[in-house]
């Protein structure tokens, strides 16, 4: 059976990223592991601060446009961590104790310790599921297509394989990159006859590069269909040659 | 004279973006110079792919809603640069040759090197002013309140200092970072307070950290009020006092 195309966001809760503090790592992390394990295409991603009326926006925006939505930060224990009741509000449901969430929280800190701060990372939109934390055991959760995991890089690497079970998944992005000694603007026009007699099936991309005192070209094709990949490369390197044009090896 | 606040953000053109194959750089360096130069604040940051149709729908929406638009990425020579095209069509204005750009270009690269990839280059939007580039010497181009600049970090950098000229400044954001050896949850509730406090005037953030084995917390105060800032500070660092919470020290 052909395997539809799914797409999804990434919304990026957070001041610290938008003030440029904090470098955002999870996008390429989030991005690659999604198309590696599940074929899952990420079209768009936004980057918004820790205000109530963007995230509900947002979150609404982006979870209709998208088969799936993934927010990263916000679900701590602190009151610039807002990303549950937003939801909540956005999605009209209930911003209550989850049992299971409560229940984790609670043996993780022992009773003593289980403070308010870190009830309130058992607290999520009512009817959520899950998304179980190797690393800190305060879960993520998901409702309806939105999924919520926290912003430290380390920490949602641990979790992601627990969210895959949520996920449909679609067809692999293969791609192929070739390296080329030569300026973008020399075979500009060779690129674009090649995407426009591929454009039903591969991407053709250009990225220039600048490596060990070397100007090169990375040009790389990325489909769902590896044999076009192949015989677009083939075409390409039959072009490269002709002429003269080197390939630049790692 | 008050400053006025001034917004903007930023909307990064590029698939490799998108695939995960490239990390991203530009949004940390570019946030941080327009706070530092000119007290322009970033609220919003998109990544989408090099399609008009998004392209043209992001650029409008982010112009309407900011008062400006930094985009990068998709002005190259290549068939997937498509941001000035895309910019033209956004605006309803004519995608042609700017004579200035025309002339840089050309004595740049020489008459007889000066091909149509890179003459690609010197199209823009019909009344685009330039931002010039003294790395590799294709322009940037603002028009109305959308400041188009490159996606490559290093040329992009050189090229900031060259749209200052078109930017109204606003008040800078300032920030003190205190470090602390504590749990987030520990903190929550003093944070939660003075953050109620000092909502008219100083954004309170709290990111756990893990260093050399300690786990701890950076208490982040923004405000541009700098006496603001200090207020805040002595509070928390009284209170921090009062639960015997210690200072981390870089």
């Amino acid at each position: 059976m052909k395997k539809i195309k799914i797409n999804a966001s990434i919304l990026i809760i957070g001041n610290e990223i938008l003030s440029g503090r904090t470098q955002d790592l999870n996008v390429s992390f989030v991005t690659n592991w999604l198309n590696l394990n599940c074929g899952i295409k990420v079209e768009e991603v936004r980057i918004i601060p820790d205000i109530e009326k963007k995230i509900v926006f947002n979150v609404l925006d982006l979870s209709k446009k998208f088969n799936y939505v993934f927010t990263t930060g916000g679900i701590g224990p602190t009151h610039d961590d807002i990303t549950a009741t937003s939801i909540s509000k956005a999605l009209k449901v209930k911003y209550v104790y989850h049992k299971k969430a409560y229940e984790i929280l609670e043996k993780y800190y022992g009773v003593k310790k289980f403070n308010i701060g870190r009830k309130k990372m058992a607290k999520m939109p009512f009817g959520s599921s899950l998304i179980l934390n190797p690393s800190s055991a305060a879960p993520g959760f998901k409702i309806k297509n939105i999924l919520c995991l926290p912003g430290v890089p380390s920490i949602l690497k641990s979790m992601m394989p627990n969210l895959k079970k949520y996920l449909i998944k679609g067809p692999l992005t293969y791609s192929k990159t070739i390296g080329l000694i030569t300026y973008e603007s020399n075979i500009a026009n060779t690129l674009d006859k090649l995407q426009k007699k591929y454009i039903s099936n591969v991407e053709v991309g250009s990225y220039p590069f600048f490596r060990l005192g070397k100007v090169g070209v990375s040009v790389v094709l990325r489909s769902i269909n590896k044999s076009a990949i192949k015989k677009c490369e083939i075409e390409l390197l039959n072009n490269i040659k002709k002429n003269k044009i080197k390939i630049y090896k790692i």
